[in-house]
């Protein structure tokens, strides 16, 4: 399965943490890609230096138009899952969307374009309740890909070797640690 | 099972919205109550806004002393969770965790105290990559609750209709909506 993500409505002066989770979320939980329509440089640094550090592909793309990439998602065979408080529940939908190989998933901040509601294939609540598109992200995903992303090896300059107490990072190149 | 989560080294300068996430999350994903090192009237405005609106008992308690909140957990019976990136694999721990009724989960912001790692019954990772402590806190309350807070009632003065489409809100109080 391929899984992109697509952040709507970063706003610099609020939300440069809240989305700089969202894209470290995107990246731990399987997604190949975090597109944005806008641009924010310390979403951009931070994002590239966890790549830098602890591998994988994970790419950012900013400044896209959020209509236009998920039509052209959409034209290609691609479907568009909305996260929202107000969808429907994930039980209810997430064996029908794991069906299919190409997902977008929409993330908004607090407030979002109307139409995406329409655009959308699914519109899907992680709980009907209002908590963080942080946390709907990660459930969203951990379900999508049935925990299966929790042990993805990244191929990175630094690795963790799980401990019961304390810290234990391998650096698999010269100074790195 | 009751679970509690205690917030370790919020910076009002950088945090407000990632506490505010994290507390919004704890009630959300069933925990009672979130404990602070510390105080924001920010977050502490806005956890209580969202349960003025949708209801349940979720409470905040600011300015505690994080050792001895967690000691006397301990000494009445609790267990402590920390959540880590460094700790040990989710699914090797977890069946463990939930044959305890009192749990306390630790979510400390980007430096905890080294403490903590000897105190924690379990250290335990969403994931051996770098993400978000509230995406963590998310998932792992979701794993420990097998899902069911996903649909508890909150006997709020507001609630919503799951819904494929759209927005669907019912105001149980008079001019709520």
């Amino acid at each position: 399965m391929r899984v992109v993500v697509l952040r709507l409505g970063h706003r610099p002066e609020r939300d440069k943490r809240i989305t700089t989770h969202v894209g470290l979320v995107s990246r731990a939980f399987g997604a190949e890609e975090m597109l944005m329509d806008g641009r924010d440089p310390s979403v951009e640094e931070s994002l590239a230096d966890v790549v830098e550090r602890w591998g994988g592909s994970f790419r950012l793309k900013a400044d896209v138009s959020w209509k236009g990439e998920a039509a052209r998602w959409k034209e290609t065979g691609g479907k568009v899952v909305h996260l929202t408080m107000y969808g429907s529940r994930l039980v209810d939908v997430l064996t029908d969307i794991r069906s299919h190989e190409r997902i977008m998933v929409v993330v908004g901040a607090e407030k979002v374009p109307a139409e995406i509601y329409q655009l959308a294939d699914w519109n899907v609540a992680v709980g009907n309740q209002p908590h963080s598109e942080v946390a709907a992200l990660a459930v969203f995903l951990d379900h999508l890909m049935e925990g299966q992303e929790l042990t993805k090896n990244f191929d990175g300059g630094l690795e963790i070797i799980p401990s019961p107490k304390g810290k234990q990072v391998i650096g698999h190149r010269p100074g790195q640690l």
